[in-house]
């Protein structure tokens, strides 16, 4: 379902609204959260503005990438664009999935003090299983209510260091969400990545604007690497804090990641459109508008029918779609 | 993919032809059979007959019966439309599959003296297995090179009937296909089953007729009894014969029934259409026109992509699809 001229947070994945529909809602504006800078790849620009539009939210900037050069880049134009008095940026992938928006919030606001003296803060998710596809970030000292500092991060694990993590207790994952002064983030990429702050301001200072659109220099950003913000600030940089939640988070990285935190029948099936399920059970079963799926006697299945495709794969072999991909180009 | 205005004989199921137009090519017109005698459902008229057109068949007479009455008064009209110098008849369903068409026409010349002499000659397949979704008939004494008195028949069995009867070796199954003379068939009736009769001479006699087509009178023909070959006539008459015979029968009565038929990659799959199968085995896949469906790691699955609708069972439970469709209805 997920393409590139319409990608996974384009899509209504998790409830009737997309994931960016649900990420904007997350942090309304109003007295404590400003209106969003977005930033997003120039072709779903028109589609970022008609999805925001309908739910009567609106940007306050929207920076148009003319090519993707990773999270650290990215990061760097929304910080330039918010400029001095901005305030602190609150930074989320807009295809994740926050179930308990109430302890998000407050996570935010455990994070705040320390933000303001300009550490640069990650949120911590709190694992409850050894997945091997996330990183992990070891929670060291407490600087403050509800806030430790990073002792270090781990990438993505091999399942044994996985368990190990979770059994010896101080693990979380981590889930790509940050909180950081935008000067506190510059000054941090001019330290450790300057080549991508000088691209990013130069790209800046050249850019087109219409209206809330801000279009970076193509020319300038290409000259950026492409590296993300974990790399190229977090694990380098000395004043890094992490928030530990538990707030039903999910990067929603394959279907197994949706039918685990959607909700499901008495039989255990997370069915969304015209879905016949006759003995059928823990199965996830998407039918795209128009679509009719029947099923008799099956069970740990992942049943996906959009347009004229039909993809069908157990429970647990979700990442196996990269290979149907592959499989597709060849 | 069966429906009342497409059903299964007028699908392309086993080849690129239509189980219709392979029925057909079985007995090509020429020295040896006539051209067809086709009994049809009024609304499938001119499908049969484009059907028949794109491979350069023409039937000597198209009979479309204004209801369904079951076979018995069916193979009435057709016996009637014969008439007295058509030689015998070779009644074949349209929706099954003869693989072995050789072997098929050495069954009906090993037939024909006892047809010319009055027997009403079925043709009994080897069974292979011990299928409760067939009836059976018991063979009894040789009355003929390869051909032998119909001892009795059995309706679908229990398992454990089924069995015993594979194991004691002289039951075959019943195809459904007959050959007979039309005068012998109609005197049958004639003495088993008179209202039957009575209704398909009326329906006829007032029949209309345009070129090959034969509407016969709807009032008339509704007052039929609606009875099968078997129980109307073949169980009562006492000159009834069996011609065994292996010839690669099916009568597709399911998805599973196809599967068996249908030749298999090395993985064992039975794939149609667009179709990418990683890590997949003994799967039947039909991906109807401009569809594409994908699986990954899944076996002994039953999948079929039909315009807009999606089914998918495992094999062995095909016969399930009817719960399907009661639900539909519901």
């Amino acid at each position: 379902m997920s393409r590139p001229e319409r990608p996974k947070q384009m899509l209504a994945l998790t409830a009737e609204e997309t994931m960016l529909q649900l990420t904007a809602r997350r942090t309304p504006t109003g007295e404590r959260f400003a209106a969003p800078i977005i930033v997003a790849n120039a072709l779903h620009a028109d589609m970022v503005e008609e999805q925001l539009g309908a739910i009567e939210a609106r940007a306050q900037a929207l920076i148009l990438e003319p090519m993707g050069r990773n999270t650290a880049p990215a990061i760097a134009l929304a910080a330039l664009a918010a400029g001095e008095g901005g305030g602190p940026l609150l930074v989320m992938p807009s295809d994740h999935v926050i179930g308990d928006v109430g302890a998000f919030h407050a996570a935010i606001h455990a994070a705040m003090p320390a933000v303001e003296a300009g550490w640069l803060v990650t949120f911590g998710i709190t694992p409850d299983a050894p997945e091997t596809g996330y990183g992990y970030i070891q929670v060291g000292e407490s600087i403050g209510a509800g806030i430790h500092q990073v002792r270090r991060f781990v990438e993505k694990p091999r399942r044994e260091v996985a368990e190990a993590m979770i059994a010896a207790g101080d693990h979380a994952w981590n889930g790509g969400i940050f909180l950081l002064r935008a000067d506190a983030y510059l000054e941090a990429l001019d330290a450790f990545a300057p080549e991508i702050l000088a691209a990013a301001r130069a790209a800046m200072a050249r850019a087109v604007r219409e209206g809330v659109r801000i279009l970076p220099d193509a020319a300038e950003f290409a000259r950026s690497p492409s590296d993300s913000i974990d790399y190229a600030v977090m694990e380098k940089a000395e004043r890094v804090a992490v928030v530990p939640v538990s707030m039903g988070w999910s990067d929603l990285g394959s279907w197994d990641a949706l039918h685990a935190i959607s909700d499901c029948d008495e039989a255990g099936n997370a069915c969304r459109g015209e879905v016949i399920a006759i003995d059928t059970a823990d199965c996830l079963v998407r039918a795209g508008a128009g679509k009719r799926v029947a099923l008799v006697g099956v069970s740990d299945l992942i049943v996906v029918v959009d347009g004229d495709d039909v993809l069908i794969l157990p429970r647990g072999r979700s990442q196996d779609v990269k290979r149907i991909i592959e499989a597709m180009k060849k």
